[in-house]
């Protein structure tokens, strides 16, 4: 597999099975002395974690984090932070009857054919439940972040949900509304098109808005670790995004230079279209992003597939599935931008002197 | 800087400025006995080498590579490849005139900010001229891959510029028209739009189509090292390129689970939403890859920016600068594909067996 | 701190502290479909842990591993296999007396100067517990060697201790006595000595011999990745080593190029000088190794030593110690030297085709 | 091959054969506005080059080195550092002769057997001509620790030449002869020992010593990427190096604890037999090390070998070869201890504000 570290100077190495044990990652390169404990992480897990409302999963997982190691006294010791998640309602039984089946849209085919075996209980190693690890390292990340520079905020949200598309942006609302879109009347409307989905045995995509404020100017390793480089590896990482823009994005497609161009003014930038990155290197801008998120591929209408000696099966998926991924994927979604940001601002440091 | 190297087992490290003595790359990792010689990286160089039609810049630099070392007797031996092209064309005198300003859509205000100091002439480093070196190490990727399975195919084409849009793709039309556009209508009309945008001392945006035919399933190394992930940092890390989508993209938002899932026969995949990938991993099916590339800054219409100092100014770009990235960046789309493609089957040989 | 993962495709990261919670390590890039249970692990571990013996220490650890993730139904996954060993029998009330003071030998004085704090129970993050981890992770790769080539073997042994040194090597001896030592008679005067140093209150150092049997050849990647140089650094990164010799080693500065080259012959080399390895490859003979283990710095002698305020003090160290460190650390040096042999043979085999 | 890149943030990568168009080196992450010219460099390169006195080889090759890139109006940019120096002194009429020989203590047949196929013109990749890239780079590696901290120096030199070792050390008569032995009378033997080792076709090997004097404590990062650790593998990776010992070294095989723990004092640490680094973690005191050097493995008399068919062979070297490798490994030796060092603090400066 060889592919379960991410980062260059702040490295985390995430593991775990969904109906394994435990899940977990390792958090290397974190300076000493900042102030951690196992509150500031489960705050952000609990807004990952399944359960939180009538339109995601109804799945109780308390996903209680625990620091075992790294951390002295309440503060980092500069040595490897081993954070564990045990996992405790996992229930394979639903997984035993379809064992011998690829679901449609889930990585059964691919991790089957890579590895010739493959840990079907709730989607194994592919599950999105390994993404609770990284949400609890992009915790780390931010409090590195801070420790350097107070100001920069990451905020995730929902922009797009099917048809639906916030239109006027307050941040205050996201986390107000189950959708967490920061646009009232949408989230409403938001909310009502992921309910009628599940009522239908189906699922709905939708597009996450990232943007990170107050990110300093010079972040960025060009040519190949290039700052939106790495937030595109970090953010289509996730399972099930299908894309990524930064600022102006494929709408690029049909400007003109004299348009997309950020003039630049004794104020600053006149425009934004460059997203906050300009040749790789943020530019002090807010760093825009949009991430497309696919529809939940578990879905309980029936689907054609086939079975591990390639005989044409058919395939109900039961289990407490979430209609819509994008409520979720938020935490996950800044929890990486932070864990690319944390990384960027470390290395900025040997060049800054 | 610390980030001119891509790759884990294949690994290309590129190096030089617009208009120093030279650019180039040493590619370490390349598996020994592979015939190799400057006439193979030459054919892939001319594609992307300026000057070769009415709709790109009229500069003419000859870019011949040199193989400095790594092979003997026409094939390689195993060691690192260093590939060098000097320097030819390069009039610096029209940099010297703004060399206190930040030319707006440029890397010059975010290089300056970063490093404190900058190659102006040309762009520098920052320079699109950096990716001849990357077409050059993307030859060497394909010989790799050939090598293994020859029927790998990577395929880039101008799939829209500005509001011209590919309706019927026919690929053996690509290389036959200016634009490099598989639909030979479309074709003209992009040509067009370019060199009307050129007259009015502007420039165009565009979306380049990537497919990689026949790529075999199981390649991509989850969580983080997912062969999307990698894909997106390589084709991002591109100057210029703004967006990336895989399959069905930015299209998923509005998708349901049903719509979007592939579901599988026993002749395959009936569809392809997933283009090609799934949970990060090869499917076997075609790679369908969309990236959005934005217009080229260079434009001589007057734009605002502020000089070294802070002090409002307007600069006009002077000099021969392509009016639409597309055609040109095709080859070098194609060359970071394959260098994506390259590595993750040398690391795939160590599951395979 | 950032410099806890070992490896290239085979990568072990280690976490954990002396008397925090738990240590363990993540391994990430072990092929799918070996066999691997505990009990495996187990037995290594076994001949690592304390209170072995009447000269070892005699804390009871019992340093039980517990796989997290990683394996399904006995066998590997291609996951990244998480293990973790419970910290249980740690009295950390000896070290609270201690805290302020900088044990000599040891890394107390570095790691306050390094990170501004420390985990001083029982050495934290810089006690040889650590060792246990890479030794758990030692046991998967050979598990990986075998899976290629069964015939691959690490016999490390106590080639001197003191001054009594191994003369008649049978490796069948080794682990029949408590010093680790393949001469039988040598073995009891070292056994001797060590448990004099301990009545004493001091400690005694010596040379760990380390052969790797029926390593294949090709092994190694020149210029910077060379077989010798990864050894180097996998073996003098364990905590206590301070010398390492490749083959004729230092005996070299003595020796004539006609005394040193070692001849080819139809039937293989005729000597072995070079230790099995030339120009950074295995030549397919055995290879020779032999590390420097320094004296255990915990003794209970009274030492000279300052405190965090640089004041002059007096320190004893109490608890219960290995006088001598070479018998633990044959276990530790076979894991280290497999974890590099098994990262090699993976790389190789993306060569070999 | 995939091993010619070293280093963390600092990273560098050699090409080049001993007989091709050139050799070189990429050095990446060096940070901007330091300053920097061929002129620095090639007063370093010029220690190493050949033909510098009776004692090493009468090959007069001018190494001369061209920065072609990374630099501006003398300063570097940050931006990638690409150097070249010609291969002019090429005589490769003598490799043809034994093209089908394994030269005895060469990595001739490593080689071979590794990739299939082998440049045998001076060596090709495996030659010690490669150094010249690391000695240019160390150049670089210099600047950057100067610019950081002025005080580090980097001494190496002759300790022992065959039975000839040097006792009275004083550093400043080392570049005043031709074995570059601190000790003048030493010296004197030393050549001798060379030339009659020349005379009779024959070679001698030997110990250099290296010391890194004013390294500022706290470098070095556990529990893998430890400060010996990686000078080990930067030493280690140095064609005829088979040890290395830090500090006390194999000598601590009979001492104890008592003995070999370093008290500390008010004043600082009593004696150095840690060798200036503790748990991986530099000290603040002179870093020691020893490196043992075999004997030059081409000797003009006649040696048994076989050919690549495996038949037995005799070999009769020609050519101008070093009689020993001492006297010119010793700029190699301070340049891959500079490039470790210089690494190292551009990691610290993240944890030190």
């Amino acid at each position: 597999m060889t592919g379960s570290t991410f980062g260059k100077l702040l490295r985390i190495t995430t593991w775990g099975e969904s109906h394994g044990k435990a899940i977990g990652a390792v958090v290397d390169g974190c300076p000493s002395c900042i102030e951690l404990s196992e509150k500031d992480i489960q705050k952000d897990l609990d807004r990952r974690k399944p359960g939180q409302s009538s339109i995601t999963t109804q799945r109780k997982e308390q996903d209680i984090v625990e620091i075992l190691s790294g951390t002295f006294n309440g503060k980092t010791t500069g040595a490897p932070i081993s954070l564990v998640i045990k996992n405790k309602d996992a229930d394979s039984s639903k997984y035993e009857k379809i064992k011998h089946l690829f679901r449609p849209g889930h990585a059964d085919f691919t991790f089957q054919k890579k590895y010739n075996i493959r840990d079907y209980r709730g989607g194994g190693r592919s599950s999105a439940r390994e993404t609770a690890a990284r949400v609890a390292a992009g915790t780390i990340a931010k409090k590195i972040i801070h420790n350097i520079n107070p100001n920069v905020k990451f905020i995730a949200h929902a922009l797009k949900i099917g048809d639906v598309t916030a239109e006027k942006l307050n941040f205050s609302e996201i986390e107000k509304n189950k959708a967490r879109c920061a646009d009232k009347a949408a989230a409403k409307k938001m909310e009502e098109l992921i309910l009628s989905s599940k009522q239908k045995g189906d699922s709905i995509g939708g597009i996450v808005g990232l943007i990170i404020k107050n990110c300093p100017v010079g972040l960025g390793d060009p040519v190949f670790d290039k700052l939106d480089a790495d937030l595109a590896k970090a953010l289509i990482s996730i399972g099930a995004v299908k894309g990524i823009e930064i600022g102006a994005g494929f709408n690029c497609a049909k400007m003109k230079g004299s348009e997309s161009n950020d003039y630049i003014t004794t104020q600053g930038f006149a425009s934004n279209n460059s997203g906050g990155i300009l040749g790789g290197i943020s530019t002090g801008q807010d760093i825009v992003i949009r991430i497309a998120v696919k529809p939940t591929p578990s879905i309980s209408q029936e689907q054609s597939t086939i079975d591990l000696a390639g005989k044409a099966q058919k395939i109900c998926i039961e289990g407490r599935h979430d209609p819509c991924i994008v409520p979720r994927i938020i935490p996950i979604a800044e929890a990486m931008a932070a864990l690319v940001i944390a990384d960027k601002m470390l290395i900025q440091r040997c060049i800054e002197r």
